[in-house]
């Protein structure tokens, strides 16, 4: 269980002076792979959606900064003033990304709690630093998966949205976490993937890694899902999340609601999967969450208005589980006070 | 209200030796004319969906049959036979398209009726059955545009589903009748266009209809749906239909279900628009009709499983009512027993 397609969304080249990531603009047609070993290189890998996934993002940065950062010799001095110069530049490829500025932060501390030890010393820290952002994501995804296949029995149909993804985190996914597992398991698990429009997420991206791992996995377009519904093919909803809040209302990609509405009058369960971070207490109710609108440009050329929200806000009502490394957490929630 | 867009889907060229249709395949960008002359061309126009909707089929067979004989000259015997071929030859062009077979029938019964006339008597009974196949349909989706206008009220705020428009019918459309009346009328209705999945009739032909008609449209992916409806921004849904069963469940374009179950949710009216020859008193209930799977290739070209239904049944709890020719029926629909 330590390696995956036989490669991480983002990890080391082979000496560690470089960053290697799978193109995922080029997926699910094309596996081609980059190393970056520049500022400039790492921008553009995040920035044109390259790497993405915000756990993916974390890491990449975290890597970046640190084989960016390989080259600086001299003065204490400039090897910091590069370190701030850098470190500033990654975080505004994807500003809106939580895991990219905690991952960044997270390498400025080190920098900082280190500094005495000298440039070597230093880079040997921001080395092990990085390896630990993305290692506990891993530790996290697995825990995740591990809840996740406790709510599953052999030959369970699934249908999922968008992709919370192998390629979205450091390894194996939130969502599809412990479909993965459960297919390395021998439990056969058969999966609805939602094609996921404006930007297709699903066809793309949760195609590939259901192809690649061998699950039996059906495309269907979103509104088709209460079709399968209805002929009684879905045992449960597995989706990813990109926040959520204290009363367990949850934001993640466009489309999750709607399949909430429709597995609630299917009786579907519905469960949410993600790292307990992703909870924020101090939201307290999904009508806090401001929900970004896109460019018409991903939805039609042709000249009419267009609404296209990124995500929406599932109500918490409609929820049957939230699925952490934590454990698995069940209405009411409460995410206010501790428990 | 004698023209609408200064066209129709089907009509006659000048001097009514050829058919002139809207090419629907090059729509919303383009607006191209063709005139079609011969049986070949019209088999080629309806084959490739250059017209498109069942009504407008069923007319440009009609008229297509009528211009493809009128160079047929000679013996009756001859005449008889081209009359055959080429109806034969046109019903093949789509056969499970009921006006397809209906507006055929009624021009044979109409030759047959009219063969004592010698050609160019039946000529000129075939010219006028046609115009009559194109004329009732004219009527009938005006009384239907005029008996859903009745649920109108001024600003109010629709959401459609594929393309049931005035380019589907012969003038003004199914589901969008009212809507474009109501413009006409001065009530401002404003129109959530759905994208419709996988073939985008939404955002190819609904889109062009309400901008073509200066009606405030939006335009967004089916997965929205349910985000401006949770946002009260939806007053009902109106859909068109393929075929209603006696227990008045409704087969009509894939999403329209899912529709239908998110209006129940957020308690949205939802209203099916259809002439009232769409219901099938022998057809008990939606269990009976069976659902057209079309081909992967219209969602992905990846290699992986497609589902791809053409129509989905909503199930007649969700539908507030059905509004047709002969006015608005509302649940318990019993179309079986004669009302």
């Amino acid at each position: 269980m330590d390696k995956f397609f036989e490669y991480d969304a983002v990890e080391w080249n082979g000496d560690k002076t470089g960053v290697k990531i799978i193109d995922q603009t080029l997926l699910p047609k094309e596996e081609k792979f980059l190393i970056l070993r520049t500022p400039e290189q790492v921008y553009e890998a995040i920035y044109k959606l390259r790497v993405r996934g915000a756990p993916a993002i974390g890491v990449a940065a975290a890597f970046g900064l640190y084989v960016s950062l390989l080259p600086v010799e001299g003065e204490m001095d400039h090897f910091t003033a590069e370190f701030r110069r850098i470190k500033q530049y990654l975080f505004s490829s994807r500003p809106t990304a939580v895991n990219l500025g905690y991952a960044l932060e997270r390498m400025e501390s080190c920098f900082k709690k280190n500094i005495a030890l000298g440039l070597e010393g230093i880079k040997k820290a921001l080395l092990a630093e990085a390896e630990a952002i993305k290692n506990e994501d891993v530790q996290m995804c697995r825990a995740i998966a591990e809840n996740g296949l406790t709510l599953m029995r052999p030959g369970v149909r699934i249908i999922t949205h968008c992709n919370a993804g192998h390629l979205a985190v450091s390894r194996y996914g939130t969502a599809l976490g412990p479909i993965h597992l459960a297919q390395q398991r021998g439990l056969n698990p058969r999966v609805w993937v939602d094609e996921t429009r404006p930007l297709l997420q699903g066809a793309r991206l949760t195609a590939y890694e259901m192809v690649k791992n061998g699950v039996d996995a059906t495309l269907i377009c979103d509104n088709m899902a209460a079709s399968v519904m209805a002929r009684g093919e879905v045992d449960m909803v597995f989706v990813g999340c990109d926040r959520v809040a204290a009363n367990g209302d949850t934001a993640n990609k466009i489309g999750t609601m709607s399949l909430a509405v429709l597995a609630k009058h299917f009786g579907v369960p519905f469960y949410v999967l993600g790292p307990s971070s992703t909870i924020d207490r101090n939201c307290a109710t999904g009508a806090d969450i401001v929900i970004e609108e896109r460019g018409a440009s991903e939805v039609t050329d042709f000249d009419i208005k267009v609404f296209n929200p990124a995500f929406d806000v599932t109500p918490a009502e409609l929820i049957t589980g939230i699925v952490t490394e934590k454990g698995i957490f069940r209405p009411p929630f409460g995410f206010g006070i501790e428990k």
